[in-house]
């Protein structure tokens, strides 16, 4: 056992992270607590110039042309997105690792690259994005918010960093995460928790929920880049296993091969995300990463090849769910197979507590029946245990494919069904604690299809959105969430939906939900 | 238990077998036990025609133009091939199930097609191909050799089996394994034995081995389609995972799915493997399998764009083998950890015992210590044991990637070392009972790389190919290998090498065959 107190050390690192934050951007004008929405705040904070608020109200397509032709330089972008960062994590909590001297430096550098030799570094070049902790950054802790893993400096680069350095990014921070990484809320004995800046009485979601603040890049397994995409407002896209480089990543549940985490992107526009996409596939990452697919962006699939070319797309409006439940128990029980051993070897050595509850109740709770909380089971299981659920997973991924198939019978298009549209969860985002299950979400990880979250433009309006009349239940769960709407509690809370393809149909999802968010935007006036 | 003692099960089976093939074709002349290499009997065997031996020796893509222009029909070409195979079953015993009339009306349709509407019907039109006993067939049996499985029969056939005869492929028998297909040899208590037509004395190898004898396809997770493919002088490619539909296919040890074992194609001539994998490719496989990547063929990378188009290639002569023995024991941990329960699951419902041993003298074994044999622990492993092996092979991956990068220092190309070249095994098929261990190959499943066993065309000749004096052992087993080698025991066998290329390098890695090919055969003058 550790000398010091865990609390004692989180207590070291969160005042390590204080310091890192540059002095003369810590605000004395932070809105009340009693102030939920703080979307607006950050333009009228004093902080920023016009200029920087111009800058971080850009689109990113916009953004890259203007360093790319010098117009705005990375120095300049940086500041901007570190400022807003910065005003943001006082407002939400939503940092954890801040290097922005470094990122300065390295902005610095790509200007002169710039200047001296006419030509950008990539088709990133000088934009600054953000980390979900998880992905390395040479010298700097990946803590994932267990107070054992504080003080373990990474010795070089997750591959996706260096990827995103030679498209010419600036790593500027890195972002908040549950502890183990298995909710859908964002809370953790080091770093505490990211509230919503639509609402701050709601979660901003999670694994991701860190990101969901800002723009960069989560991980999802069960719906943690799409739920804080879609509790915030963002695009966030979960593509297919082996698209996205994964290598040196920190993560929990490692060797765990047979239900994936993913990284993505979060964005405030769709460009941004296929910007991200392309870029990433630019850099051959299957030649850094062995378990990326030696799959290049297909243009050919981005115009929709696979789905009609320019011809109606066809969404089955009323989709039929094929044993959902079925395939929520295969990859919890997958996961439940050694979750409970490996939690606690990253727990039991700073002797911090398993986290089985996300109220905000808890966060000084009686940690008694711990070790009891979704998606794990103490007991275990045996390798062959664990195999013959992974068949049976195996087994439902067939009968899916065979269910998706069949829609051709009534699609009219000649094709099956191009894509479904589905709710991202069975709410928007939650007060603080309440967000109990990913299950509108995890069926595609189930499934390694791939999927994006996109923003509806709207969100909760109490005087509309009152609550309906009791429904018959389809589950307990079915009625905890109707039971815990109440309008007023969701003010403001952004709507968003699902966009979900099939394996590794990243380009088609991303050209399907341009369709769906131009028409989304023609109709809302947005 | 069954009523039947599982001998009696077994023997009604292979009595069912016995009875599939047409009587007119069971030989009286077959060569006498002594006579070792029987590949020439075929042809004097009074069984086939003139034309049907001329058919029989074209090569598969002269044979598809033949078809395709009505040359010659599909019956007369199917006939052709299913007497030769039962005339390779009398001398070497390769196949399993034997449905030659089912496989004549099914060419007769295809003829009837090509007549009425002068079209093929696919790529692979009229040819016949055989299938490892592994991939479903509506309406046969694949018993994988086990007694308790006898008598299930499929009702669907597998993705690859709809496949090939979407392509205009007629398959006519199924080939034999190994139980529990964990061995480089092939015997089991249904179907006994199958052998080396080139040495009868010696193992045809193993898993795929009735594919050895003959040409279709096989599955490999160790080597099972290069070894046979290099015991027996045949062209032979383990894909990396996810290019050829494993759908629908039995297998043993189902839903571990870490190290996975694939489908791949053994042949005469390496264009038959390439016509294989494009017309398998051309039917969108990813829209029937769901573990099939979306990857189509890819006629650029077969042309070798990412290995320098028409210049030199590189192979790294003396290639520094990284931690093999690291990467053989967590591939064989990660099957171990449920291997025990999952062939006590198929062989105790019949009471047949588990195969400990593939030497002759084991035919009629004593059985005790049977459950003590490769790549089985009886005490398993847990799945959290299970993920930290994982884990480390995850790892081992990304520095096996790194190793390979980083020969880009040594090759003068400007790009690493194309591929690798090596040996399929440390021997030559070896004499029954004493192939051990496929570590030549099962090295390249573990980094899921794509590889080729590819014939010199050579074979081993007594008089030159002499015992060399002992060397330094680096392991018992190569001390093993070394002892048992006796220039006459291996008189015939075939010498053959293997083509390594990374990940989902299928294009690359045939393309680059034919260069070696056209080498060796220039060469040696064949």
């Amino acid at each position: 056992m550790p000398s010091k107190h865990w609390t004692e050390i989180a207590a070291e690192k969160k005042g390590r992270q204080a310091a890192s934050i540059p002095k003369e951007w810590i605000l004395t004008n932070l809105p009340s607590k009693d102030t939920l929405n703080v979307v607006g705040f950050p333009e009228k904070s004093g902080l920023l110039t016009a200029k920087e608020v111009e800058i971080t109200n850009t689109e990113v397509e916009v953004l890259l042309d203007k360093l790319a032709q010098g117009t705005w330089s990375s120095v300049e972008v940086t500041t901007a997105f570190s400022k807003r960062a910065i005003i943001a994590h006082q407002l939400v909590n939503c940092l954890t690792e801040i290097f922005i001297e470094r990122a300065l430096v390295r902005a610095a550098e790509l200007d002169e690259h710039l200047r001296t030799t006419g030509k950008v570094v990539g088709p990133l070049h000088g934009l600054p994005i953000s980390l979900k902790d998880q992905v390395n950054i040479k010298g700097l802790e990946s803590t994932l918010g267990y107070v054992s893993w504080i003080g373990r400096y990474a010795d070089k680069n997750a591959v996706l960093a260096d990827i995103l350095e030679s498209c010419g990014a600036v790593l500027y921070v890195k972002t908040n995460v549950p502890q183990t990484l298995m909710w859908i809320e964002t809370y953790n004995h080091i770093f505490g928790r990211t509230l919503n800046p639509h609402n701050r009485s709601l979660t901003s979601g999670g694994s991701s929920g860190g990101e969901g603040a800002l723009i960069g890049v989560g991980s999802d397994i069960a719906g943690s880049v799409r739920i804080p995409a879609a509790f915030n407002g963002l695009y966030g896209l979960s593509p297919s296993h082996g698209r996205i480089p994964y290598a040196g990543c920190v993560n929990t549940s490692e060797g765990q091969d047979s239900v994936l985490s993913v990284l993505g992107p979060l964005a405030n526009s769709l460009s941004a995300i296929k910007k991200f996409m392309k870029a990433v596939s630019s850099q051959t990452p299957w030649l850094k990463d062995p378990l990326v697919i030696r799959k290049p962006w297909d243009e050919e699939e981005y115009r929709l090849s696979d789905h009609g070319k320019d011809g109606p797309l066809c969404f089955v409006i009323d989709w039929k769910p094929l044993k959902h439940g079925e395939i929520y128990n295969a990859i919890v029980n997958i996961w439940a197979a050694g979750a409970a051993e490996d939690y606690h070897a990253s727990i039991l050595p700073s002797g911090e507590p398993l986290i089985a509850n996300m109220s905000p109740a808890a966060e000084e709770p009686d940690y008694s029946g711990a070790t009891v909380r979704p998606f794990v089971r103490p007991e275990g299981a045996t390798a062959y245990q664990l195999w013959q659920t992974q068949r049976k997973r195996t087994e439902l991924r067939q009968e899916y494919l065979d269910h998706w198939n069949a829609t051709v019978a009534s699609t009219g298009t000649g094709r099956p069904v191009d894509a479904i549209i589905s709710p991202c969860a069975a709410h928007v985002a939650a007060p603080h604690g309440m967000a109990k299950t990913p299950s509108y979400t995890m069926i595609w990880n189930a499934l390694d299809y791939t999927s994006l979250a996109l923003p509806t433009g709207l969100s909760v309006d109490p005087a509309l959105d009152t609550k309906k009349p009791a429904h018959k239940f389809f589950t307990e769960m079915d009625k905890v969430n109707y039971d815990f709407y109440e309008a007023n509690t969701f003010k403001d809370a952004p709507i968003s939906i699902q966009v979900i393809g099939q394996n590794m149909e990243e380009e088609a999802v991303i050209a399907i939900g341009e369709v769906i968010d131009f028409s989304l935007k023609a109709h809302s006036g947005i």
